[in-house]
């Protein structure tokens, strides 16, 4: 089976095209790397982008795309509305195949590592490649933002990175870090109102009392009530775990799923998952799958 | 997206290791073909091989199986439970990933007009590739089997082969075509008696009325009953109608599903869909699985 993992750099550039244009450009340059898909945010002055490769192929495009975003961002300069530190901001490296996460959290440290050295960027190890449990939450690490840190870096010895130097350039500081798929997954309801909605998310959601990797609001999207989700690890709260349970809490108020959907991406072990439980397929093996076999 | 067919040879020799392993070693020596399975069975004396590949790699593999099999296997002095008439008896090509079932319908016609210039092999296309609608089912094209078809081949007109001498050498005749993936898949309820599982299976197999890709017989697995199947086409009939169908009729008669199994290999499209149904993911398209961008 070929190597394969998913890194979902984020850049602190949301509006200038040119700019978001070179960055991807320096990435997909890295023999092996396939970028999938490149978001931005006018607001957010942000740019999200997937590329897959093998992990040497993902973790030179990483590294090209934090030279080049390092080289055209100033930290100085940038406002937005989503939390940042760095020009590169956050990296992560995700298994999709014949990799674990043990191999992304190297990855991570690798390009931390680099980064540190080559380029003098302060990087934070976060979620499953972190150094310390307070370092797991990316929140945390990004506390402050990039203005907090400039002080913060140099004085208060909780803050040094784990690679780089304790001290911030315009390029800021990066958080690298390992974490499963995540994937975007919506359910609507047979109603107009969005009060069902609003409630079923709070029961199913971590926050609340909820399933451990469930993050969920219940919107009013075309006049249609939605429970929109992150789930963030499908190996351990499964898609159709959600889905039922949603199903019951529904089913109570008279009402029922019309429909689900999945946002951009997902991998294909979280739907043979699905098809696994609600076939009784208990002793199916991933070898039994034909295109497992090529 | 890589083009990928699987190619199900079966040869007239279940017993004699070092032929089988011969014919099976001319196939693997083609550039790009990959041999999953082999199968042999000393009663019917036959083996099933397994392999896949480029679709011109699965046509050169499937020529050199035939061309040693013509070699090595006497069809006058061959003995088996199982209905044959060559050393070659049948080949199915089957479109996995990439390719339609019209290229599987290509590929089996330009085989068997290799087979029949190059080693003289009487070949009659039969499923998706047959030319007349009597050679469609593959028990009325192996009707009389060799002994029968060496006679009939060369005074009745309706047995003149589609490619190949109207003549049968000691290699016999070779039924060449296409057909969708097979999945042999499983259901057992929760009861020792087979009567059930007896009922269910007339119930939900095409030949007593049910589901038109569906064969299905009723059996007792090790104290259990269990519907033993053949999905023959999961595009058609798909394997969670089946489920829901025996679970409605078991239902009935006051049993569950304790388990489903798939025997062997099965595309993973099968398990997609699956899922699709369950999860109510009307809209999900095959670009959002990850695997499939890469």
């Amino acid at each position: 089976m070929k190597q394969i993992v998913e890194c979902v750099p984020n850049f602190s550039e949301g509006r200038r095209q040119e700019v978001i244009d070179r960055i991807v450009a320096a990435m997909a340059q890295a023999p092996g790397a396939r970028v999938l898909d490149v978001q931005f945010d006018v607001d957010h002055n942000r740019s999200v982008v997937t590329l897959v490769g093998a992990p040497e192929a993902a973790l030179e495009a990483a590294f090209q795309g934090m030279a080049s975003a390092a080289q055209l961002i100033d930290m100085d300069h940038h406002h937005g509305a989503h939390p940042r530190m760095g020009a590169t901001d956050v990296v992560p490296f995700v298994p999709v195949q014949g990799v674990t996460m043990d191999d992304c959290v190297a990855l991570a440290r690798r390009l931390g590592e680099r980064a540190g050295a080559e380029l003098g960027i302060p990087v934070y190890l976060y979620e499953e490649a972190a150094t310390r449990p307070e370092r797991r939450n990316l929140a945390d690490v990004r506390r402050g933002e990039y203005e907090g840190l400039k002080v913060e870096i140099a004085t208060d010895p909780g803050r040094v990175p784990d690679f780089g130097p304790a001290q911030l350039g315009t390029a800021g500081a990066t958080a690298i870090g390992a974490r499963p798929p995540l994937i975007a997954f919506n359910v609507y309801l047979n109603t107009a109102d969005v009060a069902p909605a609003k409630a079923i998310a709070k029961a199913v959601r971590l926050s609340s009392g909820g399933l451990r990797f469930v993050k969920a609001l219940g919107l009013l999207v075309e006049g249609q009530a939605q429970i929109s989700m992150n789930l963030t690890d499908y190996r351990q709260t499964p898609i159709h775990r959600v889905v039922e349970m949603i199903r019951a809490e529904a089913a109570r108020l008279g009402l029922t799923i019309t429909r689900c959907e999945v946002v951009g991406l997902l991998p294909a072990q979280a739907l043979f998952d699905a098809a696994q439980f609600y076939l009784q397929l208990h002793d199916l093996s991933a070898d039994q799958i034909l295109e497992n076999r090529l």
